[in-house]
């Protein structure tokens, strides 16, 4: 096995370099003072493409096609088939890159962080409108140089999705649009509302930042591998498996936002946390789709942290976080506003049952931009007006609206279904280890969550990326991603809160 | 100068790998958890490595040989002559390490880091020991492979202080420690005592750290373009010139610490951020040498940072900044105490008269190990029989003896008589720049550093790394590095206040 040690030493320095990357952008997003910007895009676009050269060389290649027969008859589930899988499905792809559309995309994507900041700060689209055309011509070359058979996401949802077709997508959300509607317009009907005065009051930064960290330690985050620092968007990048990093943002008008960011992100760290170490420095050291890390995120998020039991254990703790202001008010209430359904502006702050409506609307967007279908400048009227049709909400500014993401200034067109398959393979993967722990919740009630995190241990994260989504999915629950699931859970959980 | 332009984008690929190691150190002195610490040396490692390998290619070399005679007839001064030269002078430095040593040592002083800031928590050297038996012999390898004629010291020493000899700075050292010691004994003998009581009580962290931030401010320091972080031994490090960090420590128990350490790496920082920006990404992008950078920051902690006039201004905002703690204390009783001349532990606390004896200490020490003639296990005995010979102080501990310094842990043998020749230079350069604005003190006392920070800009930060230290210095003063404008300004300041 000389030469599966050299492909791991050559990719190992791959991934030192991705690592080294991604510290350069976790440093642009919290401490970087605004005059390090111009050199920033400099340094990513030199390291992208020293990353690329060493990922795509020839080398490589060789070693991957000497590799070949050897891996025939070494078993399918071993670390050595997965890792040499898993290369020659990535160098395939990269391979049709040209280096220098790498580096210009990384150097303007880098670029375009700041400027989006800056134009959601001012709430005007127009600053940010030149650079995203660019980055939309970028995506469109991207594509292209992937090249595809059916449709032009195809290529960059794969970056995010392995395996998954715009066509298997697109049936997947009408499925899910069908399943909401009825659900949607039940709950507006409803004659039940929530009292949720409480929020009115402004909860100080520093308490808010307080009860994340006991939050994301509660659920097990480790902070010996890991820390929480304050971004505009929150996100969670993966240095190692030691060194696994949260951020989180702080609104005094919104206090739900810090705590439900925290156990999102904490959920995508204990995936990359629970990752062994043995993969370290190799391509298996990731999960194995976007859309299983936000399997993780969303079921923490929503399943056990917009959960009654959840709150049993951590609503007299959040009363002594942030002391006098939530005196009033019960764990029932408290677990009542936490899961109001409501249209609103903001995706990260959006009900679990019109999230997804807010996905569908971001991947039509995207498809029609890549297509030419519409033009960079005409977003934010596309965009306010799919907001009223779909949700009924008008959006104000286009802070709330069309510059609310940081996705697209980050190049990563193809990434938002990730988080639609992300929501419906949470409750497929939760439902399953409720079958196989039936004690789940009375855990929860006592604060405990080693029983789910070992199941999930045990059963995603020991993996890494050794598998496609698909082929995980069915090792997990024997099935294929699907909504009904996910639709009968709402369906549970909102019929009892709206009595419908 | 087609060439030419080939060459400047080789070494901006080189300069931008450096940059992102200079993050990697920062990040891992700064904020990363522990659990980051072995995946970070890898990445460290692999970095330089690449770097070392781009910079030292063969068609680096190639280029450095075509450009050879074009660059006779382009006027010595130029931009394009110095970029040359300087290259040219590290190509032929580094292409004489083998890749494989760079890459180990990188390595081993990334892991060595924790393990000192472990030992000096512990004031244990043992723990140490091993990791730095280990550095010596790669310095010691480093030296060898570098090659030399006189000293093993030499060629460790010229990374830091081109051109500077072991040979001369003997010469220096002697020189300087003939001046130095009647002083301290003048000193020592000298019935005045200072009333340094104030500095018994404990000062908030929290308003230390307002207040350096005020005095980084106050010199000019630009947090546009920078910003302050804690690590247990402060540094000033450089991304670009529209990025320049530096990192302070602050004791409950030692108020004067992180104000003197804001002023020092301040210094620092001033000439960094004062570097054209159209050396970014070019090895002009880095002062003379260590000891010219050191000029700048010790000119700004003591000439400036430790002058009566520095804190006619300053005072009131320091008894402002410490509501009720300085109240009783003058201004001059404030400014006799923060120039204390005392034997002591600890070198950067350490006075101006005493503090070259703790670098010499350290050249002897670092001479010795290179050379063979102690071993590392016998260092704690041999650095306190030095510090009780050379200044008559009696080590307690490794913590505030032979571990107070992180230079060794990160491989930096050789560094330690840059600051000394910084103390030099920075008396012959402050006295030059006062024949140039005579009116210098009298607007420290209008907290004005415009006029010194514009003629260092003019006179100094604005040639980046053109010129060899000792042109550079030639160009300043019209002279040589001298220890005797130094010990005429100690014999003048100190005079005055203990009256010798």
């Amino acid at each position: 096995m000389d030469r599966l040690q050299q492909l791991k030493e050559r990719v190992a320095e791959v991934m030192d370099l991705r690592h080294a990357l991604a510290l350069l952008e976790w440093d642009q997003q919290t401490y970087m003072p605004s005059g390090g910007n111009e050199a920033r895009a400099e340094q990513i676009s030199t390291l992208s493409k020293i990353a690329h050269q060493k990922f795509t060389s020839p080398e490589v290649g060789q070693l991957l096609e000497d590799l070949a027969p050897e891996m025939e008859s070494v078993p399918y589930d071993s670390d050595e088939a997965a890792l040499v899988r898993r290369t020659k499905r990535e160098y395939d792809r990269r391979t049709k890159l040209p280096m220098a559309l790498v580096a210009r995309f990384a150097r303007i994507t880098s670029l375009a962080h700041e400027t989006w900041v800056h134009a959601r700060r001012e709430s005007n689209f127009a600053m940010f409108a030149p650079t995203l055309a660019e980055i939309v011509e970028l995506e469109i070359e991207t594509a292209e140089a992937y090249g595809y058979l059916e449709s032009i996401y195809d290529p960059l949802m794969d970056g995010f999705e392995p395996g998954m077709k715009t066509l298997q997508l697109k049936q997947i959300f009408a499925e899910l649009r069908d399943g909401l509607v009825p659900i949607v317009q039940a709950i507006v009907e409803s004659p039940h509302k929530v009292d949720r005065r409480f929020l009115g009051q402004k909860f100080a930064i520093q308490q808010q930042e307080a009860f994340s960290l006991e939050l994301l330690k509660g659920i097990g985050y480790d902070f010996q591998r890991g820390r929480q620092d304050r971004t505009a968007h929150p996100f969670t990048t993966t240095f190692s498996s030691g060194d696994v990093r949260v951020t989180n943002r702080f609104m005094e008008d919104l206090m739900t936002s810090s705590i439900f960011s925290a156990i999102h992100e904490g959920g995508h760290a204990l995936y990359d946390q629970g990752i062994p170490p043995r993969f370290d420095r190799t391509p298996l050291a990731f999960g194995a789709s976007f859309g299983v890390h936000e399997s993780q995120s969303r079921m923490w998020e929503n399943i056990v942290g917009r959960n009654l039991h959840f709150w049993k254990f951590w609503f007299p703790l959040a009363q002594k976080a942030f002391p006098g202001q939530l005196d009033d008010v019960s764990v029932e209430g408290f677990w009542q506003t936490i899961n109001t359904v409501e249209p609103s502006a903001i995706r990260v702050e959006s009900d679990e049952v019109t999230y997804n409506l807010h996905i569908m609307l971001r991947f039509e967007v995207e498809m029609a931009l890549l297509e030419g279908k519409i033009a960079t400048k005409d977003l934010p009227e596309i965009w306010n007006a799919k907001m009223e049709e779909y949700l009924g909400y008008q959006v104000k500014n286009d802070a709330e609206g069309v510059l609310q993401d940081v996705h697209w200034s980050g190049g990563s067109f193809g990434y938002f279904p990730s988080y639609s398959l992300g929501n419906l393979l949470s409750v497929q993967y939760f439902t399953r280890a409720l079958e196989d722990i039936p004690d789940l919740y009375r855990q929860f009630e006592r604060g405990e969550y080693g029983g789910l995190l070992t199941w999930l241990h045990e059963n995603i994260h020991v993996y890494g990326g050794k598998y496609m989504p698909a082929e995980l999915t069915e090792k997990v629950i024997g099935g294929p991603i699907s909504p009904q699931p996910f639709l009968a859970y709402l369906r549970k959980k909102y019929g009892e809160i709206y009595g419908i």
